[in-house]
């Protein structure tokens, strides 16, 4: 059976400009691949009304559904509902149901309402309503020749609730979907290419659709399982990719589940164990400490400029082994800090090199922790903003590693 | 004289399903529109052969340019050159140049060039090659019918480099371009529509458009004056405009000069200055410090969870004026840091308001300074990590404001 086509379309000078990338369009287009629709093409225009009417006319000649945000204010610049009315021959007609809705949103806030505001409430003949809890504006729905088409306001927060609360339960009813799983490998510290070279030697069944993405603070292997696949079969293949790709793999995330990232995987394992964390940052400035937001467990983090302090205290020069002297320090933060666990984050270079884009720079992680010291050496590359949030990964995933039994054997 | 057309579109199942938002789209709209080109549309499509063909085929009938981003690669999905010789009737062939310029970079990487690779040299007869220093595909363009198109890879960093370096002077040969002229006013600590009604008595020239923009570090008023406007016309309409703002600006960018944020505002004066700072982070948690990366005037900085030590230690108990435990802890500090600034970022509320995006949160920044003490006092809402992304922003602009002599009048 076929998957039905859709288009997402959207309304709005912010887009067109490039003031903002779309950002709706991307989240929509996920919901509606997760539910069984094909995306055939998404649109971006500003606010000239031809435009908009003749986009609308080709739509509705060539997709099943199309869901367009933006459009539906009170100014001007606001036309979709009135190039609907031109596209499909249908007027406006003004509800009254959605003429009191706006009405009330008005005096739930001490403020009038616009005359302007009058328009939101006019929608082409033979459209149904959507109501807005969030904002302003009603969207509306209309079928035209082969699709079904939804119009929304282009504000994202308006827009997910909207669409999770009333749209996605009335597409389930007007379409007939099969549901593709997509299961998502998260990995750090291998490569892209790397990645793909591990699994060329796989030949998976011709109902798996394989693909790669690299997102900034992890590699993705983007399982797609057609929708009569059987979980066995499912977990099967996925089992075999991740015993393939090793180590790297620190979560599995399935479509229809919450979505996992390194720092919930750490707190998951921490909240087990009970276990807390300092931490001692240096090219990293604060980025581990941050990425931990609201974390419980890490109990206090320092960033120095210099570490000289330390290093004289110990005694080291710095033409020791370099992994030692981390290994040092982080002997010598247990003396004073009460967290079960301590990571130090070290860079021992120069400034130049960190700013340098083309440069890479060696960073040393330690986890100071009950069964032994832990350590890595990675290299990092790139703008300084790109170098710091790798570190910041690294070193977190360091932690990550030794919570999961994963991590190298352990040195005194 | 009119703007010249420009199209952009982008072909890939990345964008197309929603895995990365179209930023490519964003990003040569914001260049194009700054050159001065209208945009009138930006379209997605996936990798289907006869779509991408019949879209250029519309192009070419109703744009003056277009630049297509993605499709160059070496795999079965990249159908860009195949779609162009289809639509515009003419022959693929091989471009030696472009073939020798492939061998080479895999080459230079001990790597071996795939037969695959070598769809990449093939452009459709007529079209100049456009180099990639930057990675392997080259990309092309051709002129069909009205229009001049410009095909460059997906891969961001590939395809600005390209249209920095070569494009933009070939359109500027091109086209004859009026170039308007934007002006960005920054702000902090005011809202959108706060600003929007500060404004409104404003009554600007016709020649004058402005906009509003709600990013995630600072609130702006975007100004655009048609190309014919003179400097010190600008310069006046802009300086009444921050003057009635007042002294939430922190800054007034050109689209023709670098880009200014909060910190490089901040990084000149601690520069002029020659002051080193210090911060305490509480529910910023690292993000403070982490915004400053690189900056050397940041000495150090730390995160603690709980407060209660330094508290117990001044015999403060929490039934105090909370501002004035902020106080009196950059007061001790004082004693101890060495920098000449102290930051102490403080929240003393409990944790399950701080994780509710619907409760707002209650912050006491606390600067202390050679000059006395400054301090303010701010609310922030919404998800955890928007709190803490605006309160870091809010601290900062405490800085900032001392620093550019607009802060409150110190208190002892």
């Amino acid at each position: 059976m076929n998957h039905p086509i859709a288009e997402i379309f959207s309304q709005g000078e912010e887009v067109i400009t490039g003031q903002v990338a779309d950002t709706n369009a991307a989240w929509l287009s996920q919901k509606l691949v997760q539910m069984g629709f094909v995306i055939s093409r998404h649109t971006a225009v500003g606010d000239k009304l031809q435009d908009l009417s003749d986009l609308l006319t080709e739509i509705s000649n060539r997709a099943d559904f199309c869901i367009c945000t933006g459009g539906l204010g009170p100014t001007v610049d606001d036309l979709t509902a009135e190039a609907v009315s031109q596209a499909f021959a249908c007027p406006l007609q003004l509800d009254s149901v959605a003429l009191a809705q706006i009405e009330r949103y008005f005096i739930a806030r001490n403020r009038e309402m616009a005359d302007t505001n009058r328009k939101q409430a006019c929608f082409p003949r033979g459209a149904i309503r959507i109501d807005n809890a969030w904002g302003t504006a009603p969207g509306f729905a209309i079928q035209h020749k082969r699709c079904w088409f939804v119009f929304v306001p282009g504000v994202p927060t308006e827009m997910r609730h909207m669409f999770i609360e009333q749209i996605q339960v009335e597409l389930e009813r007007r379409f007939v979907l099969q549901v593709d799983k997509l299961v998502t490998i998260k990995s750090i510290g291998i490569g892209e290419s790397d990645l793909q070279q591990k699994l060329n030697e796989f030949s998976l069944p011709e109902r798996v659709q394989l693909s790669f993405r690299a997102a900034p603070d992890d590699v993705q292997t983007k399982l797609l399982f057609s929708a009569d696949t059987a979980d066995s079969e499912i977990n099967s293949c996925v089992n075999q990719l991740v015993k393939k790709i090793g180590d790297e793999v620190f979560a599995v995330e399935e479509s229809n589940k919450p979505s996992i990232d390194l720092v919930s995987v750490i707190a998951q394992l921490m909240a087990e164990k009970q276990y807390s964390l300092s931490v001692l940052e240096t090219v990293t400035q604060g980025l581990i400490s941050a990425k931990c937001i609201g974390q419980e467990w890490l109990q206090d983090s320092s960033y120095k400029q210099s570490i000289e302090p330390y290093i004289a205290q110990l005694g080291i020069t710095r033409q020791d082994d370099l992994a030692q002297v981390a290994i040092a320090i982080a002997k010598q933060l247990k003396l004073t800090l009460t967290a079960d666990l301590i990571l130090v984050q070290l860079y021992l270079g120069d400034k130049e090199q960190l700013q340098a884009k083309e440069k890479s720079i060696v960073l040393y992680n330690v986890l100071q922790t009950p069964h032994g010291i832990y350590q890595n050496t990675i290299a990092v590359v790139g703008p300084i903003k790109r170098k710091q949030n790798q570190a910041a990964i690294r070193a977190l995933d360091l932690l990550r590693r030794y919570l999961q039994k994963h991590a190298f054997n352990p040195i005194k």
